[in-house]
């Protein structure tokens, strides 16, 4: 490119695509709906009933979640503390790229350690990590099995497993605690909807 | 959720929003668009450029680059070959996460090594994974040196800097390779786009 078009490239640069730009586009906000709870608790589920909802409503969403993150971008961690750090850490960068292109991203792991979870929320600006609790109890998850995974942890085959042989630290200022050891996931889906109206950040 | 519940589940799942469904209400595929080439070769700008062609023509729409990459999800690697194989195998990752979201991504990345550049290119569907080889020569890119990049290598003060002490693989089949050495930057631009609405990726 000769330098008359290095000058206009500079010019051209002010004129970059940005995130207020693609928030107009989509007419909604970018935020991460940040799913956390023991393995059973319904985080799964959860976020992509979410996500139905909101796709049919016409909001541009994806759902980061073990399945399309575990195997691919975190395939080289294992289930360490140290590794479940970086898992996290690095699923909630991707999930402030998502948002920054004005996507709702909705975000199923376990996430057990308070610290990675606040890590995460301290990459997004004010008002874009929504922390959504799970809070079926360690009985009510352990109960169900439904991969039958508690028991093989219970055996001692899974090592570092999440409130058998790893903790898991509640949340203490979750932006929504929706009680799935309890609700229909009809129920649990229009709680959070409930909040993404009261807020805002989608619009009915 | 109680045992109903999760019997709905069940049927809920098969409900799951998919990529076909993102990509219908887009009204466009979700494509990576990999522009590699030497440090300096118009990669950046030329992503952005066509980015925002794209956005015009209301197509969802994501650049993935040094900016937004190296210093998040990327932070912990350094320029080693090891670290530069690792950060293009995550940004591949993260590419695909945005494909499967039914977003055109972009990616910025010298990306130097074919071996990588072709892991990425496995991860993704054919068809999917759009190399873009900005050619303009070594002697050209160091001769403008905006950034002062190559008079450090020059002198040693940057280790591993491609062309100059680490080596750069010019792809072999690249779908496109633009000649961003003499080209104007709308010229490049619409060479890209040619490509784009040849191949059925973008309607005009």
């Amino acid at each position: 490119m000769s330098e008359q078009q290095k000058s206009s490239n500079v010019v051209w640069h002010e004129g970059e695509v940005n995130r207020a730009d693609r928030e107009a586009k989509n007419g909604h906000k970018g935020v991460v709906l940040w799913f956390t709870g023991l393995s059973g608790s319904g985080k799964s589920t959860l976020s992509h009933a979410v996500e139905n909802k909101l796709f049919q409503m016409g909001v541009h969403t994806t759902v980061l979640d073990g399945d399309n993150v575990r195997h691919g971008l975190c395939g080289d961690l294992g289930f360490s503390d140290v590794a479940r750090r970086e898992n996290i850490r690095r699923v909630g960068e991707v999930s402030k790229l998502f948002v920054d292109a004005g996507i709702v991203v909705l975000t199923a792991f376990i996430s057990p350690f308070r610290e990675d979870r606040q890590v995460v929320r301290k990459l997004h600006q004010a008002g874009d990590f929504i922390e959504i609790y799970c809070a079926a109890s360690l009985e009510t998850c352990e109960s169900r099995d439904v991969k039958g995974l508690y028991k093989r942890a219970r055996q001692g085959e899974i090592k570092n497993f999440t409130g058998i042989s790893s903790p898991y630290e509640v949340p203490e200022k979750a932006e929504i605690t929706v009680d799935t050891g309890s609700l229909s996931l009809d129920e649990s889906v229009q709680q959070v909807m409930h909040y993404l109206y009261a807020n805002g950040i989608v619009i009915k």
